[in-house]
């Protein structure tokens, strides 16, 4: 097995040399291959698709996890409407990033290239083998792919339609691709592979392979993520969780905080970028927690709090669930309708709390004194921090950056929402007249 | 010892907190007083050192390694200018890299922050680590230094004295450093620790301490680099080995070639930029060769080439030390005056050489066409891709910017010789007026 693994490792990184020269024209079309494949091979794909569902249904898998597998109508949409998108993204290779002339007449820039390979871990969702590979695919990366074992059949067909379309749009970019040969294009088809194999143990040989792969991004649950970590030798880009706080300023708009951390909590309590914990100056406490309370009472919101909190809650409607915050809740990333609650004394305290039990996600400030908010800007060490503006735009499109592969939680190369750029690298270019060391 | 470990690692997290909002003035006035201190305390420092020197010369290390260890006049000299030039060095921290206003009005913007906590493990050279805690400290970071176990305690007193450097001047700035009580500055002598055991396996533990330590960078040796590589679950910086190209086109500046060949080779040769492989078009070769061999064979330069090399160079002078190369000279990183000779049919053929061989460290074209040296630029992928000008370039200092704590061969993060800038990373700020996701 570990020389499956290594060669599939290996005709990657060959390939990683052809797309890294191919023109966006190139890269274009090959996403809009792709996409009409998948209308064109739409029943295939739902055929190989339907014998993942069932195996996942005879395995017992729960009504979630099988719907979260099915490739519907909506989703082969979906996936179209991602690759499109991506079609429509500057292509950020060959861009110059800075460019400077030393004394000595050298002209310095930094240049934008593509990392080379990249390995995705992925549990369940197939589309992922779709989206991935555009975005490696766009910055002039090459992708093996690594999905849940449940989606077996689904991510091997989905392969080879991206495969097919490899070829088939190199064979027109034969030259551009210093490709001597009609054979020479068929290494193009290893710029996208699913791994065949579904033992956990190929997971373990590919996280060694660190001459040919560059990046490893593990997306899914908190294990998968800590087990890739402890065993790759290449540089992985994680994301362990989201414990994402908004802090209530002693001076605020109340009505502004109401509505940014309804949102915050409620608009999809389920992602990584809703908001966890809820810190209020004790000045602004009062007035502005029964308003807050009572919104998310009728929400069904459930509320973990410190002992002001509960204090402060007491006369507020019978439909508000309240319970005494442990320590573990100050830590939990509930992924539901469940939030801490603590009341703080300053700011300071407030940035303590933070920096103690958060998780370097997204920390919002709401307040109406700008000088505060910078302090709280310039403290806090969160991927993003935002000042009164909801949690929820921590993520590739809201902030601008188009589809994203993730988001990072370690500062290593990206921080936040990754989308093309990141998964670039720069090289220096040096433009000189014959110079030489002194 | 594990948890000896670990409590260094908790510290200096809690340390990393104080040091991302210092000033650029405490920063400054940190790496001058302990600049002063180098100065104040030298015959202490001396003194230290000669107890490693004398363990060193009981051990039969050799000569050089000695020289290595040594702490002179010079190399206090040298820590203090460098010290300063740090100093001199403007502030990355804070800095707004992009900043752009989404279509609801948020503002966003990028802005470069601290990494956090790096650790060093490198070899002998106790200047290392001073130089390494002022870049450190200087991008707002706290440093663990892990040096080789024979300059122990050079390293020890080093520390203590930028420790004393740390507290001195944090006393001065107490508030600005969110710190309550005299007591609480204390905390600032963790932003740079010496690991105080000699045992390897404290660098197995200190590898595994991911959830404080942001960055390990390793100095040295290509088996302490893989060793570092294999135990460490923190992301790491490395540099394998530079085998360096210069590929002469069949259109260049003979004189030029001749010029730059000889610095890229003679300059330094033990040095990661310097050339090891020489790439000669077939066309230019019988002009080339000859003259630049002369200039190798009196600057006592042996060379290893191919055979239309070996047929090329019968005539020259007796002086010129020629064998055939073997396979392994292609990969050879020889550090010293030795040369490997190869004459290729096609700038294709020296860009497949330099894929199949080199070791994405720096790579150099001489031409006089313009439109080849574009094309060497766009399909080599070396951290330094250079057009008519010396290896020698890869460097910090000679690209622009200042001092460098490394050069990264890989792509993640960092790619190319690392500054100030390369020890931050940048966080999203987001300034909305109530915005919430729809």
């Amino acid at each position: 097995m570990e020389s499956t693994i290594k060669d599939i490792a290996v005709r990657a990184k060959a390939a990683s040399r052809k797309m890294a020269v191919a023109s966006t024209e190139q890269k274009n079309l090959i996403l809009h291959a792709i996409s009409d494949k998948l209308l064109l091979y739409k029943d295939k794909i739902q055929n190989e698709n339907q014998k993942d569902i069932e195996y996942a249904t005879s395995k017992g898998l729960s009504a979630a996890m099988i719907d979260r597998l099915k490739i519907s109508d909506g989703t082969i949409q979906s996936m179209i409407k991602g690759l499109k998108e991506v079609a429509e993204l500057p292509d950020p290779v060959g861009q110059i990033t800075r460019q400077w002339r030393r004394p000595n007449g050298l002209e310095v820039s930094k240049m934008r290239i593509p990392l080379g390979v990249i390995a995705m871990i992925y549990e369940s969702r197939p589309n992922v083998t779709v989206d991935a590979a555009a975005l490696c695919l766009k910055a002039g990366n090459c992708a093996i792919l690594r999905g849940g074992s449940e989606a077996f059949n689904s991510n091997i067909i989905l392969a080879e339609i991206i495969q097919e379309s490899l070829v088939e749009i190199g064979l027109r970019y034969r030259d551009s691709n210093l490709t001597a040969s009609k054979d020479d294009i068929q290494i193009l088809k290893d710029a996208v592979q699913v791994i065949p194999i579904q033992d956990r143990e190929a997971v373990t040989h590919l996280l060694k392979q660190e001459e040919f792969i560059d990046l490893v991004i593990p997306r899914g649950g908190e294990s998968l993520i800590r087990f890739v970590v402890q065993h790759s030798t290449i540089p992985v880009l994680k994301h362990y969780k989201g414990v994402c706080h908004a802090y209530i300023d002693k001076v605020a708009d109340i009505e502004l905080a109401v509505k940014v951390c309804f949102n915050s909590k409620v608009h999809r309590p389920g992602v990584c970028n809703a908001m966890e914990t809820l810190l209020i100056h004790k000045e602004i406490a009062p007035k502005f927690l029964p308003i807050m309370a009572q919104r998310f009472a009728e929400a069904g919101v459930e509320i973990r709090g410190c002992q002001i909190t509960l204090d402060l809650l007491k006369n507020i409607s019978q439909n508000l669930k309240v319970a005494e915050a442990q320590e573990v809740d100050w830590h939990a990333e509930y992924l539901d309708l469940i939030l801490a609650v603590k009341i703080v004394n300053s700011m300071t305290e407030a940035i303590e709390h933070i920096a103690a039990y958060g998780s370097d996600h997204t920390d919002v400030i709401i307040t109406t004194d700008m000088d505060r908010a910078e302090k709280f800007i310039k403290t806090v060490s969160s991927s993003m921090v935002a000042v009164n503006a909801s949690t929820r735009f921590n993520d590739g499109g809201e902030l601008g950056l188009g589809a994203e592969i993730g988001i990072s939680t370690s500062k290593l190369h990206a921080f936040g929402p990754m989308g093309l750029e990141e998964l670039t690298s720069t090289k220096f270019v040096v433009r000189g007249t014959g110079q030489v060391r002194i």
